[in-house]
């Protein structure tokens, strides 16, 4: 860690911040400049409140050097972490699609997509029971059915299914949901990673809208913190600017994931950017990036075409996607 | 509600559409343009899933006419709500300043600042016990017995207390407490809004770090559809490319609230700039723009300057801030 | 275009409004509704200052429904257009990598550099000469030098040359040079554009770091409105709150841009992402995401590692990238 | 400037750099940690490119840690500058109001808007001539023809007079201007910049829509690096994702930039905005966010109401906005 000192910083103040910095264990290198003096802090670094020392009248500017996030950083842990779920594998080389419908609406709905994604290639169910909506009054979800009509179609298909949890009070409906989501607007929604923290389930974590890539890292920590070690972190777009596409999808965060964690990076493309035609493409980009996997919303209902999601696909443009999907697999990792 | 359709729009397709539009009550009219045709919906569109609409392979574009929000919309309910803190009143006209430390430490410090702020003039004391932090190896707060502190200095005192709730299972420990605060990180939180929405003390609801005014009054509309009118709204930056400050404090917000609800408004620029320094200017231009009261810093603690927030005022600044607002709000409603 | 009016709408300010409407040639359809009047106005209403109308006390909203942009748009013109640059096609199917060094160094090294990207399958040579720079500072480029040496290149190497045009002032020099490229920073410099729509040389526009896909276009609007059709768009990265990469890069553009317009779309991963380790997985990511070029930094000078640019590829890297490139283009194309 | 280096840096490599770096007149401190090693570089820094150094193997990141402008900077000029219009000064306590027209139409408007906005208190009058435009189609202003008009306002009330230049070329018509106006989108036209240091006239130069505090210091620095210390600073809204308002009006650039810089300050509400109705409370936050000016849109013409603009002010609008904005400086400064 770098602590900047303002240019009028006397010697008895920076006596008494020396000597703060080592009774916390720390070692100090003082480098004094033209205009600026610089300390060097050398050691553990990662239990000082960066903005404790910024509140300092002394201090100009902190910068971390070590990361603040440990269990999640590939620094101390090197090796891909490879998640097994069912026996469906993600990270370290394994490839998976999830697939399925925004919402589960009906037994009939939601055996027939599995039946078609899985036959696509899919690996892995998703299907929304616990909706967040941005308004009180549009639909919230079949909230506790929703979770048997899932549970029901995994013990038909196989697949294992991923589902969203809002609230840790839910939590006992959960039971046997192979992953469970958090969603990008409870990213950093503490108390439920907490409780995440205590199981051992796989938790596929969203990054929120205008959330860092830091702090979707600092937020797996919360998870791995607490004893859970098993945390698929999810792209789903950002919010820029740009109001063509709902979001801006990141895609230079999947590389970027891989270089600071080693936990797996799967992309969303329906999502980000809430137009089906817009999915091929980039499912294909987020293959090409290097992504762990794809979660894509795909909708099976030929009779009611007004209930489909604007981000949906048909399970035949799904099929096409996956099919091309494998190629560039082998384009990139060749 | 007005739905373009896209050019290549069959007749039969574009008949099924509004035959399915008048089933749902509404009226239609049609515009037929040169390039694109355009469905004018008349009626109740509050319960049209814009989604739903977008996700038709005819549809290019939806744009509401009327908000989809409807208790906290100012169009039908023209008059400001002023909202009672135990005699403080904030809205329509009336003014407070909230003050008060960042965390609840000790006894001592709650209590010191309590009395310095009262002396200054503001209204309401706030004090962090439940504290959202980005990492899990920083202080959480002192949760439980932080309210317990802040409830004894509300007895000493009199004066109510704002203190920010981050679980729905935590309410227990808020009885007391006379505002309870939704923070930025949860401001879609909705499992908790709904539960807001059940009870009837005044719910300081602060906009997210990437959340559009629309999201906010979305979201005051969660905890009043509930049944609980009494929201307060609060401007705290938003999240844009610069990084001089920490969050960009978007003061154009509070006039147009003003327009389109009549809930109060108030705006926090400790959080929003992140720098002590920047507070009085900031709170200074908050009076200017119309809010209806202030979210303050103060920290009491010489004995301990490490543990001053970067953005915590001394009572001393408090006070000089204080008394400059009540002349500007002079200058800005006579 | 829809133009809603406020609630408080006089018959009187209506009819007013109505008839300046049919002046201008435009047939206008009223639908009343509940809470809101709507006008659609129907004809060409490209003429019409979208602000001028926004600037009526009685008009609370207006809605393009055509794109202003007319040239530009694939309605008016359905069929991709296709940019021969000495021989190598862009666009409609056809697919360049241009490549070369950030600035013209020396013969030396434009001569190396072309040498080797020509022998890994770049079609076409770039280097930059005028270089916009953040501070007054820092390098400049060698201006009418780097022309110069980028022309003997070209002899040498047979390859067409791209470089950045800073100043319309500066156009005599580049008489020889086969496409101009205005940078993001000009992307708005109406008087340049206008300038370079009076030539007939492919012009290659990139995104501003804060444009709009709309503004992108209407800056391609402004030189094919002065008669110059042969412009290629290029993305390269916006201005988000994200720190970890320079810009996002927003692939999403790609097939957003080739469903509103007929020019070709390429992609600079190089400044995009600043840093080179991330320029192969953003290379083929574009690629997959349907772009019809690439634009690569590269640079060779092994003897001096100490001026490559952070965001630049050895010769080496660079040819791996373009053979997966063009491996991914197969699963992408067939 | 401090530079981190990656992990796996060798000794070599690392001799290698502090020589380069010694050779270039700097002295280096080492400091060794845990997991990073830390060169602390003590000199004259601002030669450095740090794109140079990050293009480096072995350099994690790079810290400026004084800042890369010198002219613009407050650390080598503690003194505001006080720029002289003509007898109207701006900066160091003095204040003025820059008003006037979106453009400039006829003679008729002109004189009548600056009569009426010199009696409101007035210091300057502001009218386009050269309007950027985004679209090709839009009014491109009077240009020349729009300059005399301006100059014949100035005769005839004794205001100096405000206007924007688009093109270097454009110069000789700019001779009796007093104040020449940077557009938000040429703010980084550097070739631009670098012609207007060459003259001594006050440049008034607007931040561009995504750009840093510390870009548009670098920008100020071009001027000033040509000779020209005449520069006003003026902030008129930043690009985010908020669509409610035009742009985003940062209001705490203001005492940002007075701390880093001696330059005035000015706030344009009317651009930022692009709504007349928040161009008061948001002039009003300005004044009181310690402006150090306004430029402010003021449109006269009663029998056109279709040509006002939606951000312009009539002039009694605005004369109560000067009576309160003036009220404010007194609760300001006092």
């Amino acid at each position: 860690m770098v602590a900047v000192l303002k240019p009028g910083a006397t010697q008895q103040q920076i006596d008494n911040l020396v000597a703060w910095l080592k009774s916390r264990g720390l070692d100090v290198h003082i480098s004094v400049g033209r205009y600026r003096t610089i300390l060097g802090l050398i050691g553990d670094t990662s239990q000082i409140d960066i903005d404790l020392l910024l509140g300092l009248d002394i201090i100009e500017s902190v910068k971390r050097i070590s990361e603040p996030f440990k269990s999640a950083s590939r620094t101390f842990h090197p090796d891909d972490t490879v998640i097994d779920v069912a026996g469906r594998k993600i990270g370290g080389g394994h490839f998976q699609i999830i697939a399925g419908p925004c919402s589960v609406e009906s037994e009939e709905q939601i055996l027939n997509v599995a039946e078609s994604v899985k036959e696509a290639g899919a690996g892995l169910l998703r299907g929304g029971a616990f909706k967040p909506r941005t308004s009180p009054y549009d639909f919230q979800g079949l909230r506790a059915e929703g979770i048997e009509l899932l549970l029901e179609a995994k013990k038909r298909t196989g697949m294992p299914i991923v589902t969203e949890i809002m609230d840790a009070s839910h939590l006992p409906l959960f039971e046997e949901v192979d992953v469970i989501q958090v969603g990008a607007r409870n990213m950093q929604n503490f108390e439920l990673l907490k409780e995440l923290g205590k199981i051992r389930k796989p938790i596929l974590l969203k990054r929120g809208l205008a959330n860092t890539i830091k702090e979707l890292l600092m937020s797996a920590e919360y998870i791995m913190a607490g004893g859970n070690p098993n945390v698929i972190l999810c792209e789903r777009g950002i919010r820029t600017f740009e109001t063509y596409t709902r979001n801006t999808l990141d895609l230079s965060a999947v590389p970027l994931l891989h270089e600071l964690t080693h936990l797996p990076v799967i992309v969303d493309p329906s999502h980000a950017t809430g137009q089906a035609r817009l999915v091929r493409p980039m499912a294909l980009a987020a293959a090409a990036a290097g992504a762990d996997g794809l979660m894509i919303e795909v909708h099976n209902n030929p009779l009611c075409a007004l209930c489909d999601g604007p981000q949906s696909l048909t399970p035949e443009q799904f099929a096409d996607v996956a099919r091309r999907v494998w190629k560039i697999r082998e384009a990139v990792t060749e």
